[in-house]
């Protein structure tokens, strides 16, 4: 269940080379992108239309990509321009072009009908690129359907359980409840979710960071967008500050997003800033390290469940008040298809 | 082709950590075993009703287990008791449970309707747990229908080229004729097998158990049980000593069990006692390694046996005679099913 | 889609140990190969016709093999003559025989109607075993349709990409054309592809085996047989030496051939033999390492285009010029693949 006419982040732009390119599938589809020498962003289709080899296993030449098997070349648009030992060049002799565009040091590339690209739509990743957050870019694979790991991070009960020993700390957080609201961002669908967790004690990563003497206020308010972005400001007070003094806080802002490489793998993009102690990358490590670890933690269930869910792919499963919001972003989602299938066939 | 309404073995008691639980999948379904703090045994359904996350990587609290992705905790009857976040609990939030006994040191739950679940058809395992019978306890795990791993143990004739170096060491073995009668066990459906064979060298294990001048009389004696289980005795005397006279015998009793994890799948749970040399643990290690180093012979040929099928999975099979007891078994099997697929049309 | 009536090579002669036999799938069907006393050739289908177990888990007796689950031993012909623990031996005992050849180094067999097999259809692989050519023997596996792998020796544009820095090393291969003929070979059904290459740097591989002035005239001469067997002269020779002036050239013969394991999975045989230095290894060395380099190059290239493919069978492709050889092959085996349907039908 992919919707279409959307931006999907397919790299960092740090892994993309400057004088070279990057691959990876994303919808099934094998893309291949670079920048040229002047800059601007080209996603090609990595699939020869001649023999179908990727056009990855190529080379660059200036702004072309030349396949590495018989050496056809293609433009930055996506069109053949050479064909080794033959003059005339069919039509046809091309491969997809994507939309791209590069975004907060995220490339995201359009998979739907190129006239409906919109940057409009593209979601507010400021914290990725701005001079008052810091922050280590992070990666994981998932050998999962995106809709689990869309499922985990629409509520956040879990951070109870899962996270127990790292973000999490207290039951309170799957005690609290969430509110949740179409989200108001222009250009956007999806959900924003608020969670206020107060008078519990500071989460075990907080100790890297900051010495509280007693119990916190927390906080958690993100905004989760089609097709699957969450951006989130969280953090944590001492119980008793007033909700504007964050001289002795925890302020954390968050950019985490999920491109369906196929139907049951996925790639994950994240980071977690902070706009404290920006010249202390000792801090910034800290702060990714536990990223890293507490989402390895969800990866690790999360694949348990998946097992159990290829098992018994039809097993009856009970609903609770807290699957509200990835309820109402699985219908949302679901109607986006619906009318992506109507577009198309009208 | 899975009987349902009997006992499976799905652990050795030991495996089951007293303050834990142990989990293991059977007839495609995820289960957790553990036993209460009043020592009563629980096997539970390992998929949470909400998301079907495994509650095996969740935690044990008290009689209870709670989830790991969103702490719903359950009772040892598998009622979910509570919802963190939530007061009211939905009558259907509950896994399923199984009927589950530990009989002489194997954990046995029942797969099937547990108003039928009868203690009455549990195999005689008697050597897993006497003070006369020694042994180390055996799993192995195979990559192959459970139905090709039967048809090994009702057929001894493979012990003469299969395990030629190990438990075998005659042609006479595969040359002799095996007894097949029903076996008239209580509770039981199956066949008794039994296959003398005289005037033999000693298998080369018998080396490191007991030295015999010359030829020994052997014989195997044993139930295979519905829905895979093999009670032998088995042994060998000097040739000419009466059948009675076990004063220079090597006498053993084995309890071996198969288990389908699913239709490609099987835990296999054995054990090869002896009943002399009651405080030798060397002798009780000699045996248990010949054992594991004879069922590996078993394992690689059933494997290599079970490519071929799956590459040609209708290829032509000719009978032999000694082919009779596991097509009688298969037979049994095939009835078994049927007669359970009506009952439950009823 | 698999020509049958055709031979296949299964092993290189050294592949098989004198006393004993060697096993490979050929067309998804499991086969054992051995040499009898007296030297003849026997190729039985390796799956006892009693429970499925390859012939090849058992052990050569004489002429014989011996089932090692349940020791059934066949003869050469495949005929089952001992059941132990049983006298009479049912008639369709039996496990398939297919015709058998070795010729110059290579052992065929014959995949389909056994009256029509005909040693007149073996290829003409003489530089195989001939005493002015000398080689080492390579043997690749791939995991992939062996219809890529036609593709790619039907094609030698390729040379100048894939194989730049070994066998290539100038575009001029993929801009000359080639011509393309049927082959006159008796018996055999194919093509036969020329390829000249005038004035062009002598590739990287040359710099072990002669040194050269300045440029050199580059030939391809190859015979392309169904079922997917190459036979080509090539080489080299300094710009304006005479064509018959091969006393500076290099001078090579090559064999390769493609056996299809499965339908996506493919056994490779292949040589590159030189007659020139024949009692110098270290030159027939520098050859083969080029070789398997070279054949390294492609098999990453052409596994990674299945990869492509598996993702999405049915994307569209665009013919080239260069496509001409392999695409008069692709036919040619369509012909004779519904030809040998026809032929069954009546």
């Amino acid at each position: 269940m992919f919707v279409r006419n959307c931006w999907y982040v397919i790299a960092w732009e740090h892994e993309v080379p400057a004088d070279g390119f990057f691959a990876r599938v994303v919808l099934e589809e094998p893309i291949v992108v670079f920048r040229t020498a002047a800059g601007h962003w080209v996603a090609l289709e990595d699939r020869c239309c001649h023999r179908s080899a990727p056009l990855s296993k190529g080379r660059r030449e200036g702004d072309c990509l030349r396949c590495g098997y018989h050496g056809l070349k293609f433009d930055a648009t996506g069109q053949c321009i050479e064909i080794p030992g033959q003059e005339r060049i069919p039509r046809d002799m091309r491969v997809r072009s994507y939309p791209v565009v590069l975004h907060n040091k995220w490339v995201f590339v359009w998979m739907g009908d190129p006239a409906l690209a919109d940057r409009g739509m593209l979601p507010d990743n400021f914290s990725n690129e701005h001079p008052d957050w810091r922050y280590l870019p992070g990666y994981l694979h998932y050998d999962t359907d995106y809709l689990l790991i869309c499922d985990n991070l629409l509520d956040f009960s879990h951070l109870s359980y899962v996270h127990e020993k790292t973000l999490g700390g207290s039951v309170a957080i799957a005690q609290s409840q969430a509110q949740i609201e179409p989200v108001t961002a222009p250009g956007q669908r999806g959900l924003t979710v608020t969670r206020r967790v107060p008078d519990v004690p500071p989460p075990p990563y907080y100790s890297k960071l900051r010495t509280f003497a007693g119990h916190v206020d927390r906080w958690f308010i993100y905004d989760f967008l089609l097709p699957g972005t969450l951006l989130m400001r969280s953090g944590g007070r001492p119980v008793g500050a007033r909700p504007d003094d964050m001289s002795n806080a925890v302020q954390l802002h968050s950019c985490q997003t999920l491109t369906p490489e196929t139907a049951t793998t996925t790639h994950y993009f994240f980071q977690q800033a902070h706009s404290a102690q920006l010249d202390d990358p000792v801090f910034t490590q800290a702060i990714y390290d536990n990223l890293i670890l507490a989402f390895n933690e969800d990866r690790d269930m999360i694949t348990a469940q998946a097992g159990n869910l290829r098992r018994t792919p039809h097993a009856r499963q009970v609903a609770i008040a807290a699957d509200a919001a990835l309820m109402q972003f699985r219908r949302l989602l679901e109607r986006a298809v619906i009318a992506e299938s109507q577009e198309r066939a009208a």
